[in-house]
């Protein structure tokens, strides 16, 4: 379903029946990427599915934005679902729209998950992030710029043929798409605009961390330093697991947050 | 309820419904100690507590004893409750008859969850295991030999009332019950003669490993061992966390089973 | 001084005196790289600082080649110097060359040190190269290929201006040299030869091997592979420290091989 | 030599010359530890061993004392061979007292290498100090108390033989010795003291810390926090080390201060 926003549109996608998850997407990602994980995730939980501004089949920005403003999208989502309260799963960009929510929107959030989350996009991140725009010269050297290191080199070795697949893929049908690598260039410049640093002693919302020690680009300190800070925050790391972990480890992927947002707590 | 195991019994609780979930305890525990994690552990699956040989209602041995006995108890409870299959959580000595059972009995195991699990007793973790033997002299000296050492440098600090009650608790009532230290005396010689390394990669149950990266008892290469030896072995590590840890944190601890054993699985 | 090899020059340095260091340069480094390390370098050690095929003042190649070819320099240089044995300092593509002049010419060398070394180029690691490759679009584009993923994610945040002088200077003296970026095309397609693996266990070298738990480029896990199977060797860690050890953590960078391969050795 | 000290003696040896560094024991050590090290640690400098009090042939104490206080002995033993200032490598309790050193003192110190230091002896290192205590009760206790938990699972699995000879030494002529223990336990009283917190960050001698990965009695986080804290420190950590670094790799344990304190520092 299309929800109105300001003068846009976010597409929405619900799925199943229980306590709501809303799952926002990394930064390349959209609706259509987590059409394998709907069953894992929607099994006890109403899984809501969502492209934010400039991902997917939601409206295109005219100009530069503050990353902010995707979590009015996904406040103004939760309204037109008439959601008081619902947990969070957040991947890398996702994973700051979601701390941003957090900070702005505290009484909104129940429990959260994030995934290869940075408290803010550094200076380094941020001369990553525009090697990637640097990369539009051809679909092959925006593959090249952006995908291998965003798996870790075990995982990328040891699935060629599957990389492989994905290169022909992406070469072909994404990397090439000009309205595609335009939206890109404005989510990264919106994502360098990401600073929850003086906040997260501030946040609430019962919190779930997860790294991989094989992330190269959002490696393990910038989640320890997250994880330091959230009161009551626990920090999982899933061994030779790179930035993907949704590709790497599906099944991991899906575990961590359907067990520990729908565990009641123990106390002892 | 109990249940006969040869001259034997065995005592087996059940709680909730679902999917059969088997814990099998630490050296050191027995089924009150899961108390205050029933309701998250049964809320979606049958929760089976028992005790093994030695531990706490079920029958004392009147000799040594090879650890795998522990696996043939474990198949006698499942064939009384005519459960054909169930998932294992093992902690520790627990996790050592986990993967013993698993050898013994593939087609009776379906996942498995191990805890600071060890490939085999080495003279290392034997000599520390006689330590704890040589330390009945004293309550006192039992605790010391014993508890500070299973729990994060960490953890202990911040948490010195709660310690201070446990080993109150354990020296008035626990540390000096001869009954009690001889059982781990035997349950610690039975402990050394586990050895699975060759079988590890003969084990097709779908393995979680967690371990966590301040165990000293058991530490995380012996983890990893497994995990690079299991087919499809996954490992997390949940950080700061040390060898106990269910009391260090509780909530992770029961989420990373409860969302491993009843995730569906996603196929990319 | 200019030392003939084959129908090529390798240009090559001397200083100080006492047991021969050979310094095998990064892909993108040069003898000029080390003026400020020789006086750490040569204060008890003869500092041979050399240029390998398409590196500063050698001979640029006409031609791809295999790295082993460098190996061949290296002892070309050796013979040239009257040097029957060496120790060896490589780093990165140095310590592949380094490993591969081991497996050839195991009598002459000493002691190596291995600073962010990989058994081999894996596919992850090729692909890695070819953005480098595909970013010679612009110097701008160069530098945020292979320049930022280098570095510590804190070293760059905490050096803005030292990153920007570097910056400055590799985008108006380097990177824009087609030369240079023609003779680091063939570098980086001579490194995608490397494979060592099947060697590891010959080498008889008395091996020092150093990473960096902040190195995105070469893994700590490819330093633990090599780690594992050259006989004896040894691992240390830098902690926080990116690829680029030697400019990170200068004095820990020197500090190292000076220790390791001047100091007699201890028998307990 | 014996150096008085209040109504005390120190036993002080010096061996070779050039810039001086002072090795301060662990708190179990005594000067003849070091007989295998003198070769390599006095090669380039005046080794200077001493026994602090209440080890091998220093003055007993009567009663309790603070670890300051060993500080001051070696204040007096720089006094007595008229050294302004030295290089301090200190070993678990012989690192606590260099970093006291280093505040109290902190014009007469130069470079400092800390091997398995600690901030403070917190309550779970208190605890664990007490088992030791505890398990007085027979030389085979004290070395099960005290001797596995020092050395990584791996190399006490891999060197058996060596293991069961030093049991056999330990047992036979240390553990059985009353003046010993006696000794021991109030170097642990003294320990417990231990706490420089509040200073690191006032520290100005240029340090290098030295953990292993493998520490399960003063484990990484402890070395971090005092890394994190002394400005400009320094940390590597030896993979698969223990905490008997000098034991489990004597080469790696010399080549670090030999290497530390004598390089020429690079200004890049």
């Amino acid at each position: 379903m299309l929800i109105p926003f300001e003068d846009k549109q976010i597409y929405v996608e619900c799925h199943g029946e229980g306590a709501p998850i809303v799952v926002l997407n990394g930064i390349m990602m959209s609706t259509p990427s987590w059409k394998p994980f709907i069953p894992a995730l929607s099994a006890q939980n109403t899984l809501i599915l969502l492209d934010l501004l400039d991902q997917g089949q939601s409206s295109r920005m005219a100009e530069a934005y503050d990353i902010t403003i995707q979590a009015d999208v996904v406040k103004c989502v939760l309204d037109a679902l008439k959601i008081d309260s619902t947990s969070l799963v957040g991947i890398s960009y996702g994973a700051s729209v979601a701390m941003n929510f957090a900070l702005k929107y505290p009484r909104h959030v129940d429990k959260m998950v994030l995934f290869n989350c940075v408290p803010y996009t550094s200076p380094w991140l941020a001369d990553i992030g525009k090697s990637w725009q640097l990369a539009r010269v051809s679909p092959e050297a925006y593959y090249h710029a952006t995908i291998p290191i965003i798996y870790s080199t075990d995982f990328y070795n040891q699935n060629l043929n599957w990389m492989s697949a994905r290169k022909d893929f992406l070469t072909q049908h994404v990397f090439n798409n000009q309205d595609f690598l335009d939206a890109m260039d404005r989510l990264i410049d919106s994502a360098a605009t990401h600073d929850v640093r003086d906040g997260l002693e501030n946040i609430v919302a019962k919190t779930l961390i997860v790294g991989g020690n094989e992330d190269y680009l959002t490696p393990l300190p910038q989640q320890k330093y997250i994880y330091e800070r959230i009161p009551g925050a626990k920090l999982v790391i899933i061994e030779g697991c790179g930035h993907a972990a949704m590709y790497e480890q599906p099944d991991v992927f899906t575990s961590l947050p359907v067990g520990f947002i729908n565990c009641v707590s123990t106390v002892l």
